[in-house]
């Protein structure tokens, strides 16, 4: 599972303070845990409406200061993470693009010929497709352009959007059908999601979060934006490859307890 | 999904010693307990070498003067389930058969023109078949029985054997092939078995128990022997159903969280 480190968000209050009263140390304490924990990218979010790229920078410079781990430069405004993604000392990901306006033709001629990852959501401007055949057609030409561009499915993360289970009617089959879709047409694609989103306006939302990322690794997911400190998810996502028979004789799962990325808090 | 509750079981260390002691408080206390939060059936298993009609019935008894919840009747000697059974108010599960010896031949003329459910294991007198053509070889034939004494196919359990994770080469890969066998085959029988064995031997079961769970049940697992005081392994199967489309609006799930039969222990 590749682990995009949700943490540094300023849509999360804690890091929203951290972020306004300029707060280094919480910053770069935020982002070495993650790292710490194996986290695969740092995501790196402002969420602030003034200076974006300026904040970003800064942010940027403080968690390269306490790891080398990539950084998911993350904005809904592409032209922002272009920007802010120069600042960053090596390649990592742009988080994200859609079917939405003009993101692919600002993201995808810039990284074409770099190591650079994307996030790519299946939603346009008519907003998030109520379908998967919908969100499908989106996906087909989002493909259809990284082509064009050169840009290696592999460099690619597909996020088929996880909404929110409790006003669901069919549970995940909508996103089990993309993912499925995925797997078949993009086989090198990686498949992505926020895997919290799931449980919105839910009690004891770990345990949604939990089931469904079992059920998503089973459809094929292997790339997900989550807090890497949540330990029972980090022991069930090692749990899971152990199930599907991706862990020989369990020795990532064990390895992974015994460096206490999961299990009871010592 | 229907939860056979396994705590009174003399292969329990603390079990064994209120068996022992004829500690009928203790006894009553953990039948009552798995009563409350929900078990379908309580079950019984004495694992004493003397006296195991006798030692079952007083089990019995003490189960039967704190629930109505029917009671599985658990013994490798199908001799003793069918005489232990008698003493039971109201029909419940026969724990177990399996091709071994004459166990079929003993227990499903007296269940057939019964309500008594069964649970039926996948061994016979080779041991535990290595590979799931072995094992569907023993379903088809116990399915045969069945058919032959009248018995329904929803009053069948079949539990594939769940063995150990730790030593397997492909993860539960054969056990789930079984599984969509029997779900192909015998639509309406349940699918059940031992979650906890799946985690033997290894660090912080109760994540793989969990992760296990998520993914015998999107392969038809709705039968499970397990401990129904496992809030976190209750609250994922609320949420599995839930994800799997079978929970209309999460109501079950959230109905489940406001008994307390899962969620942060209050």
């Amino acid at each position: 599972m590749i682990i995009i480190g949700e943490k540094i968000n300023g849509s999360i209050p804690s890091m929203a303070k951290a972020i306004a009263n300029r707060d280094e140390e919480w910053i770069k304490k935020i982002a070495k845990a993650q790292a710490d924990v194996g986290a695969d990218y740092i995501d790196c979010c402002a969420s602030v409406d003034v200076d974006e790229v300026e904040t970003r920078h800064w942010m940027i410079d403080l968690i390269q200061s306490v790891t080398d781990t990539p950084i998911a430069v993350d904005s809904p405004d592409a032209r922002v993470c272009i920007e802010a993604s120069k600042f960053c000392k090596r390649p990592g990901m742009i988080n994200s693009v859609s079917g939405e306006g003009d993101k692919i033709e600002v993201v995808f001629p810039v990284i074409a010929d770099t190591k650079w990852s994307v996030m790519a959501l299946l939603c346009d401007d008519t907003g998030i497709p109520k379908t998967a055949q919908d969100r499908i057609r989106v996906l087909d030409r989002i493909m259809a352009e990284a082509e064009k561009y050169g840009i290696a499915q592999n460099r690619i993360h597909i996020d088929p959007l996880i909404e929110m289970l409790c006003t669901a009617e069919d549970g995940i089959a909508m996103v089990r059908e993309v993912m499925s879709y995925i797997k078949e047409h993009y086989p090198k694609v990686h498949i992505s999601g926020a895997i919290s989103n799931i449980s919105f306006n839910l009690p004891y939302r770990k345990i949604i979060n939990i089931a469904f990322t079992v059920m998503a690794m089973n459809a094929g997911m292997d790339s997900a934006v989550m807090d890497p400190l949540s330990r029972d998810l980090r022991g069930a996502i090692y749990a899971t490859d152990a199930l599907m028979g991706e862990d020989f004789m369990c020795m990532e799962y064990i390895g992974a307890f015994r460096e206490d990325i999961f299990g009871p808090q010592k």
